[in-house]
Order: C-alpha cells, then structure tokens, then sequence
C-alpha cells in the first residue's frame, strides 16, 4: 500500500471533492481562502545536518507551496510543534517567521506539544480571486506542459552532489510565480513535491487528458550526467517547483521563468519521447 | 519550564497579539473567520483502551472546543495524521467525521504521514459575526465566573473512577452553548482543558481584574469523597466545559446549562473561600 492508496480510504469516507487539489477551499466574502496542512517530522523530512531555522523555514515552505500552486496569496500560517527537546523552539519559530515574512504571510496561531520525534504540522491560509483560481484539473488537449525552475536539485543532494544543499534544505515556494501564472492563464497547476513523474500521474487522475514531454526540452540539474539527470528531475522527491499547463495563446506568461516541457494529449497517458513514464518517486511505503 | 514559559519563547518572535486566544481571527467578508490549530499523540493524548474512532473524535473534539470558545460555528477541519500503521486510518477519519457532523462542521483537507508515534494535528475554522465574537479578556469586576457541565470528570476516570471514561474518552465540545452565550452577552470566555485553575490564571493574565470561586457553588463530579473532587474539578485536565464571565444583567442565559461559580475583582488574584488557588493543572514540564 502506497500513499496514493491510502488516500482512497480517506475518500471512502469524507468524499472525493476535498482531496483533489493541493489546497481546500472555502468561500471567503468574494474571495476564495484557500487552506492546507502539512507534517513534516525529523525521521522522513528533516535530513541530518538541517539547523532548527531551515527546519521552520521548510515546514513554513511547503505549504505556502501548495498555496502558490493554487495561484492563490498566501496570507497566514498556523505552526503546531512537537518537541523532542525545548532548546529548537526558538530557531523553528524564527526559521518559520522568516520564511512568511519573505513570502507575505504571517503567523497567526499554533500549538506547542511535547514528542519523542520532533514533527512539525503547519497549516497554511491563502486567499484568491474567484477567477483567478488555478485547480489540479483543468488541462486541455493542445495546452502546453510547463514547470518553473530545475526539478531534480534537492534529490540530486540527497545522492551525494553537495552543491545543490540549499535547494533541499531551504526550498523556495513559487509564490510570487503562482499568482502570475492564474492571472496569466494557467489551466492547471500543482506542486512537483513527489516529482514530476507522479506529479504527471496526478495531474492525469483528475483531467481527461494526458501529458507527453519532450526530454529535450526538460531543465536538468548541472554537472550531472545527463541520465542520472533525467532521472532525478522525473522521479526525484524534495523540490518546489510549479508544474503547469498553459493554452499556447497565454505563452508566453511575462515575469516568470518556466520551460516549455512537452503538450497536453488527448490520449490517456504520461509520456516521454514516446514512451510510457514511470508511475514512480517520492511515495512512503505501508507495510 | 513549562508550556506557559516556552509560550513566550514564541510570543518573542512573533508577538503577543497572535497568540492570547484559542483562535486567530481572520477578516472574511462581513464576518471573522476563527482558526486553531491541536497537536495530540498516542503517548500523552491517546489514554490507553481508546479505540481509534475515539482517537479521530477526541482529535476533532478538541479543536471545535476552541472554536466554540470565541463563541464561533465551526465550519471546516483539517486533519494530518502521522500514522504508525495504515489499519488505524480508517477508524480515525470516521471518528473525526462522525465528530464534525455531530457539530456542523466538515472535513476538506489534510495530510497523510509515516510516523513512529501516532499523532493527529487537527486544524479548525470558523465563522462568528464581529460584534458576537468573544475572547479571553473582557471580564468586568461584578461579572458573574460561570462554567457549563461538571469538570473533573475526564480526570476522575485517570485517577480510577472508572464511570468517567466517556467524559474522558469521547469530549463533547460545547458548541452550541458557546454560540448562545456569545449571543447572550458573555464577557469573557475559554475552554478548561487544562482545568478551572489554570484556566482562571490564563484569564488572569490578560484582563485587569481577577476572580474569586465559592466553593460549594462549584459543581462537582459525583461519587467522589468532597476534597478530591474538588481537587479533581479545580486542578484536573481533559475537561472540554466552557468557562466564562457573564454581566449579572445577562444572567440567566436561557438555553444553556451551566453554574454560577463566582465574581469578578478588582483585586488581580485567583480565590477560592478567600484563599489563593494553586496554580497547577495540566501542563508539561520541559527539562
């Protein structure tokens, strides 16, 4: 069983409609708050050598992420930290107040708790225009495939290429490129927090269309050899980048750095020069 | 050091105004839009025997509890679940689902994790006007100090009495109540998780004035030799009642149940009978 699996017993009982996009909704005056929540803990998430202020600045990260891929703004994070030892709070509150204030958001609450593993759960607030909202479905055949940045970087860490630490260690979420993206067009949008490959197979669960990529044209992490490359941009886990299609009249989308990567189908599938890609990355395993 | 110390570690950060309430306040629309945040693991959280519908409900339970307490209607929950075994999620999901649709509210997101030690992170929004929303300053000298239901039950079934374990084991948070009493002019208000003492001490700290109890006025749980329920209702934890200060021209708040249990001072002290209450309840301690 897999995490993908799992969620289907979520589904089974709070209902399909709430666990298809990277952020709830909620209406909000005229406006649209978007909400989601995160855990991230020492044992999966926090790589041996990352001080308690990259800790709060990833926990912080990765959910104002999953507001950016909605081209939403973010606007406020709630913080719950579970200790395994007092001295960290101070440089995870600060990592995590940096991160907000760099990206607009502010910390409004949390919860303080003991724990044998340190675990950190944020939840993330963001609000959006009606219109301007940017969902997981939404792609149409002819759009074009889109992802901002380098995928690949943050695991290229993890396999030993030192360079890229910062990357794994102090993502970057999209946010300014999110809302730029809605307003420019976007039809679909998520986060490649699992890699592009199972990102593709989400976006392919919920549009009735597939996606074929171009090897080509994919941004490789540098000073690494092409094929190991390859395979971390697809199936490597740790980056934040905004994986997208855009109607090909709304190319180009001014004040973002993004690479054309392949179409949108009408066949069924995840493709790359042709061939099948692997259904594969980030995912826990259940036992 | 304890939980109320490593408090100001965070308020030191990102200030003070964030973090008084059991809820943020967030603008939305014509409204204010109330947001908290729990943290709840099976080795301080989880008594033993609970099954893990009572897992998902307690951890829904909780954070409505919050909302009620500013007086708000719960609207929506998110809920991330670090889980030490995949079995488990299924029995937690439809205990908290069965929770929020006792209460009104509904599930729209969370998180699914991998973790050595269960802990479920719920996050709670809701929605109040803005002239009914109620806080924890507020009180007035000559106020009435109020508490719906009877505290000390959740902790009598810790100390042995056996017919307390629903109170301890299924929370039922006062959500209606805390609606009407918003409505019906209370002053100030929070819930006693941590027991009537603490509760009064946090009050304590941010209003100008203090509390004074009689001690035959308080309710206590049934069964039980006078002394150690009092002990129990003043100093125990688990409880979900909501403790309030009331106007004696508001008094009687029809619809709802609860005691009148004492007055509002000038004096800024804590007195039951006159005599200062032990500041002592539930709280960790940080070595």
């Amino acid at each position: 069983m897999d995490d993908r699996e799992l969620l289907s017993v979520v589904t089974g009982i709070i209902g399909k409609e709430h666990t298809m996009d990277d952020c709830a909704e909620v209406p909000c005056g005229d406006q649209i708050l978007v909400v989601t929540t995160d855990m991230l803990h020492r044992s999966t998430d926090f790589v041996e050598g990352m001080s308690t202020w990259q800790m709060g600045w990833m926990s912080a990260a990765v959910t104002l992420s999953d507001i950016a891929s909605m081209g939403a703004e973010p606007k406020y994070l709630l913080i719950a930290v579970g200790l395994d030892g007092w001295k960290e709070l101070a440089g995870i509150m600060q990592g995590a107040q940096d991160c907000c204030k760099r990206f607009g958001a502010m910390i409004i609450g949390g919860d303080i708790d003991r724990h044998g593993e340190l675990t950190i759960v944020t939840t993330g607030l963001g609000l959006a225009d009606k219109s301007r909202i940017v969902r997981r479905s939404g792609a149409h055949p002819g759009d074009l495939v889109c992802i901002t940045g380098t995928p690949g970087q943050a695991q290229a860490y993890i396999d030993g290429y030192s360079e890229f630490r910062k990357q794994l260690f102090e993502p970057q979420p999209r946010v300014k490129e999110g809302q730029l993206l809605a307003r420019g067009g976007a039809s679909a949008m998520m986060d490649d927090s699992d890699g592009v490959a199972l990102s593709l197979y989400d976006l392919l669960s919920v549009n009735e269309c597939g996606f074929s990529l171009d090897s080509a044209k994919l941004p490789l992490p540098s000073g690494i050899p092409e094929k190991q490359a390859c395979e971390l941009a697809l199936h490597g886990g740790g980056d934040y980048e905004l994986i997208f299609t855009l109607p090909p009249h709304s190319h180009p989308v001014y004040g973002v750095s993004y690479s054309v990567i392949g179409t949108v189908t009408r066949e069924k599938s995840v493709l790359i020069d042709g061939l099948p890609v692997e259904k594969r990355g980030y995912q826990h395993k259940w036992e």
